[in-house]
């Protein structure tokens, strides 16, 4: 992409009105613009970012063998009546009035659609197991939106839902959920601790939550250090295999890890007094076994190999697309703007031209345009005339992980000047070496 | 994909409320579900196609320079007070409430955002042109939702934006979202055709309506035949090129063609009298110029070269994307079923194995599966325990393009059997053969 014929509207002062750092970066870099209170647009340089997540959220749940779909985002009153929480759910619900008079909901999450599509379409415990996610825009009317994306009112969510005929099977398919997730996570360059955690309106004994560690979090979190030692990694992992996933799931959860709503002092007072942590963390997801709390109410009834109708256990399983955006830069920002992890940067590189006009420069840059398109990795190349100051403070701003600048001194000498913006160390070599070498660190993601 | 850990929810029985083909061959072959009046859940099958067509309009927007971005569904009703449109748009518009008493409605249309971000981020005329589009769910409180998906409430629509210095600027930015819709359309396999209509609540003089010619449709049109002989085809189109894109545009629309809103007699009575036609026509995307309507009231303003604040030229550009797996299906079915065209199949082959639990039968439907996933075509396996008659019934009806049937005695003697949709002829060959065949047909799409 050009910058001269793209739309990235970065602003020089600091909004006032944003408190942290991710969502004072993401207006300052034209990701984002508020609409409402806590209702936004996303800016070009936003959306990228918002689709790369959910392209990695997508890959990984299919990996591990769940199907998509898409529900609605408008809901009908009726079937929150009969799970009996159209009245609990309280003043978070949007509820609407259609022109009919019927009442109608703006979708806050999906337990009663879901288990109504199940009970309207499978009777048999022969089509079990089964695992449906969206990725879907949903609706909180938070009396206090703020941080930006963070605590949104409308946002985009990933929501899957499991169907088992059994308990074991439904606590594998919960196992599934966290090993998938970790990797996930990984792959957006975040570490992401899953912390046992509260149910809440969805229900349920069994539930973690997946929290990234960061000063601005909402949540107070209590851990053994130990806990962030542990990786998934590049392992291999059959999601099939009950063993594995259980075994994956316990390395990760049996270390002392809870949010403020579950901390338990006594049992954190046994984790060594070395490795206690007291600390803050953002929520980007959480996983829910809650068994038949749904398929009672509301009649999901399958036929067992007996031939009995009993109802189908479920568990529901969340991550925070939208609000990762905000987690990503909670993480990984210094004092000059956003620093992106390369698998989910908006664009792989970018390139600044010192001397936007001079013939040889311009040649140079596109030649490395088209290097790099070549490989499926598109520039975002800054081909205004601008200072080379101005030109720096933006790519800065917007982050993006490898930086080439190209101008007449070097291109004398045939270089080009290579700058990763998280170590902020720059090298020069030939254009040929700069694509190589910045192809390479994008291969294996 | 395997069947058998697929969720594709056939109905035996023809539903009785749904009228027209493309619905009720969208709930029998398990695409979707209502969830309210005109309000749907995208069941997986059906989710693929959308997701095909979405990633065609994607591809055919950025082609033409076109840059994405997204804005949230729900609208503050003080944007629409401004352009006057909010006490005009009558009870189509879902009017909603927040629980802080504020206005706010589920968005039909999104020139007030747009011209409300522009306004916001751009003053000159050296960031113009500029066109930003978007595919969000929107939101119309149909009186009557019927036809399924065709005239649902709660739609998938593709819309965009264009913004310009000079009128004449204006009108090549429409003349190339013409000709890019031209290409959009051809690559589904559709061919709409562009009709002089009515500019209904958008407003402006210039306006075309896109129109699959169906018996189903629910406008009139009156039309030279001549208009359906003329194809963009394989031509290189150069979307900056202000000469080739009127050009295209004066080659399609210089025929007779209009909707019966702006159907003129006297002018439909020079058309040679074995050219004339009657006939109906579904809408699959419409195309506006209006000027200066929104950024004269709702001041989005631009400084010209003269050092002069003048409104911005702007025109807006819609495909109805979850209306388009309708339109499809009422121009591409028979009384079996429905029959994808290649380019938005939701598997682009399916491989039925006629004796499950044969080793050899297995082995070869494996192999096949396999190869096909190598060249990045994922088969729909059917590999369920099932009468070969319903499982060739269920491949019919959801409509794969190409089918292979795999037995024992045809592998006896090397070969398996090769299907296609459209003519019903069939052709044994080696399974090398076969997959090489169907990955043709694919390869240049």
């Amino acid at each position: 992409m050009r910058l001269s014929r793209y739309f990235l509207p970065v602003l020089k002062e600091t909004p006032s009105d944003a408190t942290i750092a991710s969502h004072r970066l993401m207006l300052r870099a034209g990701m984002i613009r508020q609409q409402s209170a806590g209702i936004y647009s996303w800016l070009p340089l936003g959306y990228r970012v918002l689709k790369n997540i959910e392209r990695i959220v997508h890959e990984e749940q299919q990996r591990a063998g769940h199907i998509p779909m898409l529900m609605p985002t408008l809901q009908s009153a009726d079937l929150w009546r009969e799970s009996g929480r159209y009245d609990d759910y309280g003043e978070e619900m949007l509820r609407i009035t259609d022109r009919q008079g019927r009442d109608m909901l703006y979708g806050p999450t999906n337990e009663e659609m879901i288990t109504d599509v199940f009970r309207s379409h499978v009777g048999s415990y022969k089509d079990l197991p089964m695992t449906l996610y969206q990725i879907q825009w949903k609706f909180r009317d938070e009396v206090r939106p703020r941080f930006g994306v963070m605590r949104g009112r409308e946002f985009l969510m990933k929501d899957g839902y499991t169907f088992d005929l059994t308990v074991e099977d439904g606590l594998h398919s919960y196992n599934r959920h966290l090993v998938s997730y970790l990797r996930t996570y990984e792959r957006m360059g975040l570490q992401a601790i899953p912390m046992r955690a509260d149910s809440g309106p969805i229900g349920g004994d069994d539930t973690h939550e997946f929290l990234v560690l960061a000063e601005t979090g909402e949540s107070e979190v209590f851990y053994d250090s130990a806990v962030t030692d542990i990786k998934l990694g590049q392992r291999d992992i059959a999601y099939d295999d009950v063993d594995q996933c259980r075994a994956v799931m316990e390395e990760f959860t049996s270390r002392y890890a809870r949010t403020d709503e579950t901390h338990d002092a006594d049992l954190f007072a046994q984790v060594p007094e070395d490795r206690r942590r007291v600390a803050r963390g953002i929520e980007v997801g959480q996983i829910f076994f809650f068994g038949t709390k749904y398929s009672e109410s509301m009649g999901a009834l399958v036929v067992n190999d007996k031939g009995e109708r009993v109802p189908v256990q479920m568990g529901s399983h969340g991550i925070g697309v939208s609000r990762l955006l905000g987690a990503l830069i909670e993480a990984n920002h210094d004092e000059k703007g956003i620093i992106w992890p390369e698998g989910v940067t908006p664009f792989p590189v970018g390139i600044v031209n010192l001397k936007q006009g001079d013939a040889e420069a311009d040649a140079a840059c596109d030649a490395l345009y088209k290097s790099f398109s070549a490989l499926g990795l598109e520039p975002l190349y800054d081909d205004r005339k601008e200072r080379a100051g101005g030109k720096f403070a933006t790519m800065d701003l917007i982050g993006l992980p490898w930086r080439i600048t190209v101008g007449p001194r070097g291109l004398k000498n045939g270089v080009v000047e290579v700058t990763s913006r998280r170590s902020g160390e720059s090298e020069e070599m030939t254009p040929e070496l700069a694509v190589e070498t910045i192809a390479k660190r994008y291969a294996t993601l």
